[in-house]
């Protein structure tokens, strides 16, 4: 569906500067709204509001530690709540502790469009995954703001509890979050039920934290946590979904015996078998076509003694893919190597029913449109691609249509003190974002 | 040197009949003994020995839990003991808790001739590992009884304490036992010097253990522990010495990372490039001349989740030969190997220095001849071959010529209660135990 003038495209091409402007026709309403903010004034804002952020849980090697619940936490979300009141917004906590800052609309009687990310970490993470969404909501809200720009939908910015331990906020708001969770121990040491009222929600209400009322679309702004963008020298990355995600537990099986008094042919060690497995599984999946990959992380030997040829192995086997009938058909490529190895060394392979099977979230048709558009009008250049990583945006795109928006990250590095993401790249993520909202504001999904 | 008749051995060879004659000639000595005992008599008098010993420490699996220092091992040791003293042998108990068992000799002046094994097991261990060795040593005993042989040499049967654990028993009868060692806790719960005290002999009076004057000779018979007899239907294994060990850890340093976010070309992953070289040490140690072997038994990886790209893997890696030098040539492959994948991948492998260490103990050549001719005096087919396993012997052969006697493991099992060797195969080591004894009593080393 092509929505916009392309003689309003071509216009806003000039250099750095980032100029949105939006005509709506789809809806019939002539309805017209410009962000005339540059991009170095973004970033720098932007850059400010990741200081600012970082203090919460820094830790000395420069990332933080500031997990879900945890005191850092809680002043982080203190922070947040501080800023979008200066934004004139309408802030409020759910029940399961997610931050949400409203900003009105002009008609009262449409659903929201709501954007934002996390502000958690993991242990010893840093100060880029999951802020530069929340950084960059509140720099589309500023630019709003500042440029004095009324929307038709409402705005709601949401800062989701708990995404990198139980993703909490974004199941409960899409009424999935499984109550067994509510006693599992967070990496802050509370209950996630102790952590949820820590934060401002109430675990005994937590079923009133999933939305009843429709909400017109949601658009994440994240980090890409990859290399991609970086390595081909891309501003933005249109995602087209969250990969589906699978884990296995193969075990094999050889012939624990002396390794002293074993000669070598003859051998059935199950480490050696296991090795060749692995070693084909890097080389299959790497010469596949597609962006699939498949990852051995964990593994042990049995019974583990460096004197004893291993009768058992056991690692876990992960495979990933934006489609899941790939993912599949990745694995039955394993199965067939592995049963290659076992003819060839007399051992067998088993592999367990899967243990953790997530099924990939694609993101909608529309949204991806106008993310791609919203690039390409502000000069950016662009390219689809799925995200490996799971998100917020997987829970959200179950109940309402789900963008996302991904910048560069430097060495592909996340989950680190390491992870860094320039200004500019965080600033031309917020308008896109900006963009995006906008066009959402005159798009209608009927 | 050629010290025997060969009209003698060609009339022994007497289908399954062992009937041990040795004229000695080398010491212008004519000195004649001859054991009429027949195979089978002393493959059922062996079997029972082997049964009756199997009570001590039984588990259900149809093994032994006869670890050192146990209440298992004690009454094993009073079981031997027993057996000792119906042989008219003269018993005692060294500070070490060896148990000994001597023969006078014709010739007061003349250093003994010692050969026995242990009784004590690995944890979950079977009924042949060291106990034929001793039972074979209580045969040859039982020979000479029975067919009132006289030797001019004392004839001595030692048991050794905890060779499964810490060799304790002829580390200290060599005099090269590791103090340290002492306060070190054994597999029965208690440390090694409570051990030794329980097992009768007196910790702080270890050092006495040590033998002062010389002896003659030692010799050792012991199940194989691995298949190559079986394998080729040979009957005997002349032991050509007991190989050397050396263990490395190895430390691959890849690059962790995400394990959804980064693509397949391009990772660093340690446990891809770990699988390489663990393929690539089994390939070409096997592929190489020789009875090398190289084992991997312990791996892990780091940090070791599912979903996380190994950046670094540690790995135990064992070598075993006779020859020490042939060991550092496999090390070299090794390391060559490892320096190909590490270009290959981006990533580097550190070798530590040797944490285990032991140099190959060759066996007596004059001992390897007086083995082989018994051998083949009495009919049975033998091979000279290495020990890839450890043994009491290794520490015997710092002090005294030293030799060892092979018999079939089934399957090449051991340190399992599936360890079995036949009776008569096990009647047959006794016999050229018996031989070998006797060709010694006669045979000057000056």
């Amino acid at each position: 569906m092509q929505l916009f003038l392309n003689s309003v495209t071509s216009a806003l091409h000039r250099g750095g500067m980032a100029t949105g402007l939006l005509v709506g026709l789809a809806t019939g309403l002539a309805f017209s709204v410009q962000a005339d903010t540059s991009l170095e004034t973004s970033a720098a804002r932007m850059e400010g509001r990741i200081k600012a952020l970082s203090q919460y849980g820094k830790n000395v090697d420069g990332g933080v530690d500031r997990v879900a619940y945890s005191d850092a936490d809680i002043s982080g979300h203190a922070y947040i709540m501080d800023e979008m009141k200066k934004l004139m917004l309408d802030v409020t906590t759910d029940t399961a502790g997610n931050i949400i800052g409203k900003r009105a609309g002009s008609d009262a009687a449409l659903p929201p469009i709501m954007f934002g990310s996390h502000i958690d970490s993991v242990p010893g993470g840093g100060n880029y995954d999951g802020d530069v969404g929340v950084v960059g909501a509140l720099e589309a809200v500023s630019m709003m703001v500042e440029n004095d720009m009324k929307t038709r939908h409402p705005m709601e910015v949401i800062v989701f509890a708990d995404e990198e331990g139980s993703m909490l906020g974004s199941l409960a708001v899409s009424g999935k979050f499984d109550p067994e969770t509510l006693e599992t121990k967070s990496h802050s040491g509370y209950s996630v039920s102790e952590g949820i009222d820590r934060i401002g929600g109430d675990h005994t209400r937590l079923g009133e934290a999933a939305l009843t009322s429709p909400i017109h679309a949601f658009v994440e702004l994240h980090i890409e946590q990859g290399g991609l963008l970086e390595e081909k020298g891309l501003n933005i990355g249109v995602v087209e979904g969250i990969v589906g995600i699978r884990w296995w537990r193969v075990t094999v099986h050889g012939m624990a015996n002396h390794g002293g008094t074993t000669p070598m042919p003859g051998r059935r060690d199950a480490l050696v078998a296991a090795s060749k497995l692995i070693t084909a599984i890097n080389a299959k999946v790497t010469a596949m076509e597609g962006r699939q990959v498949a990852t051995v992380g964990k593994i042990e030997a049995f019974p583990g003694a460096p004197n004893v040829i291993p009768g058992r192995v056991e690692f876990a086997l992960e495979i990933r893919d934006l489609d899941g009938a790939k993912i599949q058909k990745v694995f039955e490529v394993v199965q067939a190597e592995a049963e290659l190895i076992a003819v060839e060394m007399d051992v067998s392979f088993d592999f367990s029913e899967p243990f953790i099977d997530l099924h990939p979230a694609p993101t909608n048709m529309t949204l991806r449109k106008l993310i791609a558009s919203s690039a390409e009008e502000l000069g950016f250049s662009y390219q689809l691609m799925p995200s490996g990583a799971g998100h917020d945006s997987q829970n959200m795109a179950t109940i309402t249509p789900t963008g996302m928006i991904f910048v560069p990250s430097r060495g592909g590095i996340s989950h680190s003190p390491d992870e860094y993401t320039a200004p500019l790249d965080m600033a031309r993520g917020a308008h896109v974002l900006l963009q995006t909202l906008l066009k959402l504001n005159s798009y209608s999904f009927d």
